[in-house]
This record gives structure tokens, C-alpha cells and sequence, in this order.
């Protein structure tokens, strides 16, 4: 694996030397991971301008002080540079070792960086020019390798082989908080490092919101139930979500808010393809709700990439610039919640694809018809 | 409970003027809780100049768009208002109506502001002078009011509970990762929100590091079993870490170890009071460490404040600056881990107390004995 971190690097100096830049300074916790292999927390990565190295903060007692963590093993071109005091910045740090490198230019992620940091090192290298890296290494993390991609398969065959467990317990009388712990130590038990991000489980008038915390409500008869979850898997970030129906056939409104919502999913996950514009996706699923008479109740997107992030580039709604790539892993999730009644969320984690390879790739295979359990 | 942020707001705006800044833009996520009582992620709060503002990212779907969401509900003095384009900032927002009020400066929290979003909100007020704000709101935050004390109190006994459930369990055989799903599932079963921080729990050669993700690892005969926890109580989160033997009688460097790092651990505690320099805390239970021979081994710091972040000020470390207060709460948590052999943790939550009211107050109850598993 370390060769795909350094050819990562070298393409990420390239792009920084074609812009006028000697070196570049990387701070965003996934881009650092997706750049070394590796993140201690707080950590920062100078990419040139001779070599590569990791600024790592001083490790917590344990480890012996000065040497490199087990968060800090990465490749072997890159060095590895812990701080000794525990009042240092790895980005500092870095800003010192440019500047005696010879570098006169860095470019920083002005994004993640806060103006307190950045002053911190242009006091410590005033000659030092910085400029904005802006979203570079997100941009690149965009399309995903085959790698990337076979952990995101393994991260959606561990959220789905959690649901289906749950699916298969007896759900009545239970809350949707224990319900939720119980979804996330599946997770951990097929082999998860964890959740991708806080497993949503909401009932009854619950159900259909979106980034709902898990209440101490119980699943109740006739109650829509829906389910958000995801597993991370060598730090990759699956996402699925489905919505069943509580013990008895689904009411009339169930059933036509389900179709709907289905509808539009489905059309999002076929206008998936490489080259159709992410506004055009978010269209075609939120079209469909807003002829059902939903256009006001579909949040402000429909989709987003997963990765290294549970929420990454690109997003589709309907301000959304740019157009799909093939490899690139989006969600595709609309909803709709109506007030006091509750409502349906249906999310897939896919990969895009050519048609001639099949159209787009279906990570997170659970069934969505719409079960009574 | 509402006066009590209108009072947190009107002691951080008299700050400001005293500066000479005629408002304050908070952006720090904790910082927006304790002064607005609720903080929505990415919401920004805007001090003055007239009125107090809280601004939110659009909902996602699920509530009406423009309506404040359940997350929002504040005081009644404090205005809610809830951006309505997906792409907005509340940052930005927040400059703009500064300026529409009449501000000529404002104050902003640098070390929690991206030089990106600095310079977005530069552009939508260029006439905006901005200053930095500081830790102003953090330092507010050290010295707790009653109901954040009973808060911590209530999440300490909660991981007390937690803990206490475990040590009757059957360990030996289950692996580092159950027992950390196992405490989380715990701890809202009594009542916590979550997890204050992720559950750490380290066996045999894990044991005593601190940070430990836990892994696969089992429990084993003779293992030293190091357990770190906390619950999340009202936003309020408490900490506590113990050390325990598996199922035999601990072994001669397992009881030297523990006897160490529990007098260290003592020695801490036993400096807590008001006026005490945070670095006397750190020196008293440090220096029992560095006359075992472990002064090598002793992380940068010995403790921290808790309180609506896990890890708060003050730091009690050798370089600290500044004094503790009464109604202070802090940790307590030296440790020392040998290569190879595993390690010690012991780690309480109090709250600095003067002499005449009994001492420091211990929140975190569980024995420090070491038990025999």
C-alpha cells in the first residue's frame, strides 16, 4: 500500500508546483489520512519541497515521547516528525521546516485552518508566502481506487448484515436509543471499527427526519420505522437507511408516501452515470416528490459521496457544480417527513459506473420493498 | 433556565465593549451551546450589537425549511433565525446583519474561525473591522454555576453505575471491543445522552495507554484491564478511569505499579483547591511518578477541566499557566504504561472546593482499590 500514498503525494506536488507553490500543508484530518496513511489526531502533512513529512503532536504517555505512535506508521518515503512539547503545532511545525527547506511559497487549506493557526506560522516564518490550497486534496479523493472501493463494499455488507439481524428481533416496545446501540454493536461485531456516524433509528411521528437522534420513544404497532446507518471499515464510510412498517399491514398513506419516496430514489439511482451532472441527479429524484405535491418537504440535497467522510464531495442538489466521474461512491437518499405523521427515508451507498459496465454498482443490497414486521 | 444565558450573553458583551468591539460572532460549537442553550451544528452566534441573534444552517428535511428546528430552541430573549439557501453560512449571515445594525467592529473567536470563512465574511462586510474575540467564552466556561455542577454529578454517577455493572460480569474471554460497546450501551441505559468520549478499554499490554482504541484483543488470566469512561449528561461530561487485575492475585510488579501511580494520582487530587497553580497540581502528582523511576513515561499532563467539552480548561500540566477556582471540575488522571507489560490508569472527575467546604468534591465514586477481577 505505501507506494499508493506516495504516488498520491506526488500528484498532489505537482498540481502545487504548477500553481507557483514549493510546498504544501495539509490539515484536514481525512485529506492527512488519505495523503499518509495515517492521522493522528491534530496531526499536520508537509508535501515538499524536498520530502515528505508528518507532523505528529506529542504523543499522550504510553508511547515513549519522542518516538513516532502506532497512529504515525505510514509509508516509508515519508518521515515522521513527533513534537516533544506538549504546547506545540504540528502545523507550526511544518511551517518551520518549509521555510528552512528553502521554500518561499506553502499553500494551506485555508478551509480547515483557522486565523489564529495561520498566524501562529506565518510569526514563526514571516518571509514565507502562503497562498490557498483550497479543496485540492478533496477533489482528488473524489474517485475512488479499487481499493477504496473494495472497503466500502465490505463497509456496506456490514451495515446490511446489521440490519437484517434487527430485522429479524423483536422490535415492539423498544426504544429507538436501544435500538440504535444495539444496530451499532453489529456493526461492530461483523467487523466495523465503528459507525460511520451516530445510527439514526426514529418511529412512529419520528420517522423520515433526517440527522434524528434517537429518542427514548418505543416501536409501537402501526408505527413507520426508519433506519440510518452506516459501518466504517479502514477508516471508508458506507451509509443505508430504509423504512419498514410496525407489525400489521401499512395504512393507505404509508403505503402511497412509501411509493413515492421509492419513485424518486430510484429515479436518482438510474440518472446516476458518468458525466450526467450531479444537479441533474438531485432532479430526477426530487422531480418525482415534488410532483407527489413534497417539493417543499425534500431537504436541500438528495445525494452526497462517501469516502473517508461519512458527508464528502460531490454533493447533489440543486446548486450542485460539476458532473459525476466513474468510481466516484455517492449516496442517493430522499425523504419526506410530514408533520405529526412521520414519513420515508430510502439511501443506498453506489458506486458510478458505464453502462457498459453495468450502470451503476449497488453497495448496500437490503431489500427495498416495503416490509411489515 | 432562560435568564441564565441572556446573563452568560450580557456578561460576554460587556467584554466586548470594554474592548471597544461593539459585537461578538461565536462560532465555537461548545461556546454557542453554553451561551445560546442550544447549538445546532454550524450555528453561529451573534452578540449584540442590539440584539442577540442566533443563526442557523438550513434544517435538513423534515422540519419546515425556514422554521428554527427542535435544536433550536433558545431563550426568549435571543432571536432565532434559520438560513433558508443550503450554500449560506451563519457566520456570514451573522457579519451582515452586524453591519446592517450599525457595528463597526466585531470581535470573532480566531482559533475556531477558518481563514476561508474569515475572508467570506470580510467580503460581505468589508467595512466590518474584525478583532480577535480570544478564549473569552472558554474562560467563561471554567467556573461552573450550580446546574452545571449537578449536570457533571449526575454524569459521574452514571459511569459509576456503568463500571460498577461490568466489574459483576464475566471479562475473561470477551474482547476490548465489547466491553467498550458493552459500557457505551450501559451508560444509556442509566440515563447518559452517549458516550462523553469514545469508551477506551485496553487489556495485558494495551492496558495503562492512554487514547487505546480498543481492539480485538481478549481478556486473559493475570491481565491488567485499564477502563476509561464518561457519560454525556445535559451536554455535561464526566470522566473516570480505573485499573483492574484478572481473576488471580495481582502479581508483585502489578502491585508496585498500581501503589505508584495511585499515590500519584492522590498526591493530584490533594493539591486541588482555590488558588493553586495548575502546574503545583501536575508537579505534586508527577513528582511521585519521577521518584519511581517512570518521570519518563508521565504524559504532557496529569489532568484537564470537564464540563460541556470532555477536554477543557484548565490544563494541569508543567507549564500551565494560571490558578484553579472554586467550582472548577477537573480530572485527575496520571498513569504509566510499561512496554510490553501494560500500565496503570486512575483517573477521577472532582470540583476545586475550598478547605472550609470539606475539600476538592469527588463525582467519580467507584473504588480505587485494586480489585482482583
Amino acid at each position: 500500500m505505501s507506494e499508493v500514498y506516495a504516488a498520491r503525494r506526488a500528484r498532489l506536488r505537482e498540481r502545487c508546483e504548477a500553481a507557483g507553490n514549493a510546498a504544501a500543508l495539509v490539515t484536514g484530518h481525512a485529506n492527512v489520512r488519505y495523503l499518509a496513511g495515517a492521522a493522528p489526531g491534530g496531526a499536520a502533512l508537509l508535501v515538499g519541497p524536498a520530502e515528505d513529512t508528518l507532523f505528529c503532536p506529542v504523543e499522550p504517555f504510553g508511547a515513549a515521547a519522542a518516538a513516532p505512535g502506532p497512529g504515525c506508521r505510514t509509508d516509508e518515503e515519508l518521515r515522521v516528525h513527533t513534537l516533544v512539547s506538549p504546547d506545540g503545532d504540528p502545523a507550526v511545525a511544518a511551517a518551520e521546516r518549509a521555510t528552512a527547506a528553502g521554500a518561499r511559497s506553502l499553500a494551506v487549506e485555508e478551509h480547515h485552518l483557522t486565523v489564529a493557526r495561520h498566524r501562529a506560522l506565518r510569526s514563526v516564518a514571516p518571509r514565507l508566502r502562503t497562498a490557498d490550497l483550497g479543496t485540492a486534496v478533496e477533489q482528488q479523493r473524489l474517485v475512488k481506487d479499487s481499493e477504496e472501493i473494495a472497503a466500502l463494499r465490505i463497509a456496506a455488507e456490514i451495515a446490511d448484515q446489521a440490519l437484517g439481524e434487527l430485522l429479524e428481533s423483536i422490535l415492539v416496545g423498544r426504544t429507538e436509543r436501544h435500538l440504535a446501540l444495539e444496530l451499532e454493536r453489529r456493526l461492530v461485531d461483523h467487523g466495523a471499527a465503528g459507525p460511520a456516524f451516530p445510527t439514526q433509528v426514529a418511529t412512529g411521528p419520528n420517522s423520515g427526519l433526517a440527522g434524528h437522534t434517537p429518542t427514548d420513544r418505543r416501536v409501537e404497532e402501526g408505527d413507520f420505522l426508519s433506519v440510518a446507518l452506516g459501518a466504517e471499515y479502514r477508516g471508508y464510510r458506507s451509509e443505508i437507511a430504509r423504512t419498514f412498517v410496525i407489525g400489521t399491514a401499512p395504512a393507505d398513506w404509508q403505503i402511497e408516501l412509501y411509493d413515492q419516496v421509492f419513485a424518486a430514489q430510484r429515479a436518482g439511482r438510474e440518472a446516476l452515470a458518468p458525466g450526467a451532472a450531479c444537479r441533474a441527479v438531485d432532479r430526477a429524484a426530487r422531480s418525482v416528490l415534488e410532483a407527489a405535491g413534497h417539493g417543499e418537504r425534500v431537504g436541500p440535497r438528495t445525494g452526497h459521496g462517501v469516502g473517508l467522510e461519512n458527508d464528502e464531495d460531490p454533493q447533489l442538489g440543486p446548486s450542485a457544480m460539476g458532473k459525476l466521474d466513474a468510481c466516484v461512491p455517492v449516496t442517493v437518499d430522499p425523504g419526506v417527513h410530514l408533520p405529526g405523521r412521520g414519513g420515508v427515508r430510502i439511501d443506498d451507498t453506489l458506486v458510478v459506473r458505464p453502462e457498459a459496465d453495468g450502470g451503476p454498482e449497488l453497495l448496500t443490497i437490503t431489500t427495498k420493498e416495503l416490509l411489515a414486521l
